[in-house]
């Protein structure tokens, strides 16, 4: 069942601790099949080290375990609030990686400082608000993707494929696996390069003109970046 | 004698260097046998690069070596206090990991920002109050273990299993050796966030709803983090 | 065509991941054969992981493809911008690496703040200015090559061979691929520390003598820092 | 000739490479034979990759070359000032560390502000004034040692064996090149905890007795630290 979708969501897993992202058994890859609405997703406190493609469980877009021995990330119910929110969303990470953890935890959005972060993320990459007392205690995990959703009300969301949760860490998505993986990447080098920038110049704004240019040469209708697409 | 403890106390001193805590001779793990009372530690000064579970010396808890070619610790005495101070301990780590000893060298307790923090830690991680002259010159690893029992005097040691001496470094603990390791590395990591989170917003806290929900779905009653253990 | 400068740019562009100064596809490296005014460069968005030879782009000076099955890098016009402003640079390097970006991203240059510093750039690394509505919308690569050339109006191009264009990163030369390579490690190192530097110490600077005897020890014409050249 | 030292300077100087010490040719390291007064140094300018202890270069205490075929490191004057200046001396390491450098360019000593940077160098790492003019423009690698001996007018160079050349570098030494290069080691390590610490807490001060039954518990007349030597 979905035997490519778990290959991909296990490869996707141990992704992220070879590029530096997770330690110990921190962080979740799922993805979605849109046809069935049935998310493959890495399993709960599971070591990193003798996961397999098997490990992964099948759940449905309530929860529901349809295929898999073992308990789904705590995780999932935030997981399925992205998908059922965006409806463009193919796969969601969600990692502890140092930096953008740092931002989530200061509770502040990431400015987009630079061309770096224009070319992926296009705006600011938001910090939620912190959920209230009557959220954390009615289903914690759930309401985590209300804040998401919230805090997305007047943004793209394949624009900019990132969140930070307030005091938590970040969630990043994309079409498929790989992509929200690189993702997650690019956040965390934005997150790292934007905290030293301004330890150097803490008022440092930049120019709106620069943001479209570089956002639309790689994502507009005259993108110029990489190869075509044949 | 105490062979099987020998060889998770070695293998646990060599993850210590395998994680990145520790350079040169420096950092320690000891693990004690609650039947006997005896304490299995590695030798003081002595290289990575060949240490084997031999090498590791038995001593019982006033200190006096039981088997062993090799002097322990210095440390030996800080480990035996924890030991009698908190009587769920089964071992413990001791290293001069970067952030984590940079915190102590500050005299500062490590504020709980986040859930990655919360997760293990619980609480703030205290630092221990200055000793004073009489305690250094009087009997000064031992008396490390006094300021780290006062530093809990309100407070768990098995839900914050890990504290910070002023001025020195970070001590961890767990049930057992594998655990105080896994403690060593989770705090090395908070100590690095919350110093990031501290510089990109020096006001900031945590609401202690979210620190109850994310220490208790890992550690509570009805905890629903990780695989159930059957 | 060129194969030899095909093979020390691709050599060059894999040396940048080796030196961990690109992540993804990001970065890129050019040379100029001086008598043909060609330019090999690398390939727009292509992976490290499989990248041959045989994939470097030849361009000439006004950017028309001349050799190649791929497109160039996007920031072809930059690059050819540098060699027409710069005659004696032999090759180009673009990276996003995180230090020197940031300062980028600060829109400071770079003081000179030590020796290291002074070895290689002699002078503070500038930045150049932010570019103007007009500049980004006409064709911003090549305004960027112009933006470039102004912050030298006053320098040596040779004796300082790395600038930052603002909130974007840095753009290093030398007189062929690897000294430019070699020049863009450098320059992440000094951008690194100098950021320490100014948080130890907010107002420090350096003595202009100090700065021209390392330069000159160097490159000067009593040159006695390496083997003597025969 | 003096082929075991010619052997312990060739490997001290990969161990710089191996440690993370120096990147590209930087750094070098040099050792004394007391009876010959013979210094053994790296070449200048040479590369790790395929440097062998026959590329070392024998030095009188004059700098006269005794033996070999490459010229000798540009920074021999200040290594000759170094064994000059203090006798019991017998290796001497210089990097450009980050941290170390760092502090180095902010002309600030690395004041002593926890245990790890007790046992090893008991206080203060000192920063040496800034050249004068004249001392640059007269014989400046020579002047270098001249303000190194200068900042230990009061103080043990084999208690503290490291310095902070002002707007250059650390200088380290040893009773033989492992253990100069060992104190390399530990330097930068103190250095980047000490700035971590300052941006945690930048009055912090630690007590004179503590500082004392540090050193001395590992180099004191009683010392307990590592094993009996026989």
């Amino acid at each position: 069942m979905l035997e490519n979708l778990k290959q991909s969501v296990c490869q996707a897993n141990l992704d992220l601790v070879r590029h530096g992202l997770v330690i110990l058994t921190w962080g979740n890859v799922s993805a979605i099949d849109r046809e069935t609405n049935l998310v493959v997703i890495k399993p709960s406190g599971v070591s990193y080290d003798d996961m397999t493609a098997e490990d992964m469980v099948v759940v449905d877009l309530d929860g529901n375990v349809v295929e898999g021995n073992l308990r789904p990330s705590s995780d999932t119910p935030t997981h399925l609030a992205i998908y059922k929110a965006f409806a463009e969303v193919g796969a969601v990470v969600h990692t502890h990686s140092t930096y953008a953890t740092a931002w989530a935890q200061a509770c502040r959005s990431i400015p987009n400082l630079g061309t770096t972060h224009s070319d992926t993320f296009h705006k600011a990459v938001p910090c939620t608000a912190e959920m209230t007392t009557e959220q954390i205690e009615r289903a914690y995990e759930a309401e985590t993707g209300t804040v998401i959703a919230d805090a997305f009300r007047d943004m793209e969301p394949m624009h900019t494929p990132a969140v930070l949760v307030a005091h938590h860490g970040p969630f990043t998505w994309g079409k498929n696996a790989k992509e929200a993986v690189q993702n997650s990447v690019i956040l965390e080098e934005v997150a790292r390069m934007a905290s030293i920038t301004l330890a150097l110049n803490p008022t440092v704004e930049m120019n709106d003109d620069l943001v479209e240019k570089h956002y639309n040469r790689k994502h507009g209708a005259n993108a110029y970046y990489g190869q075509i697409k044949k």
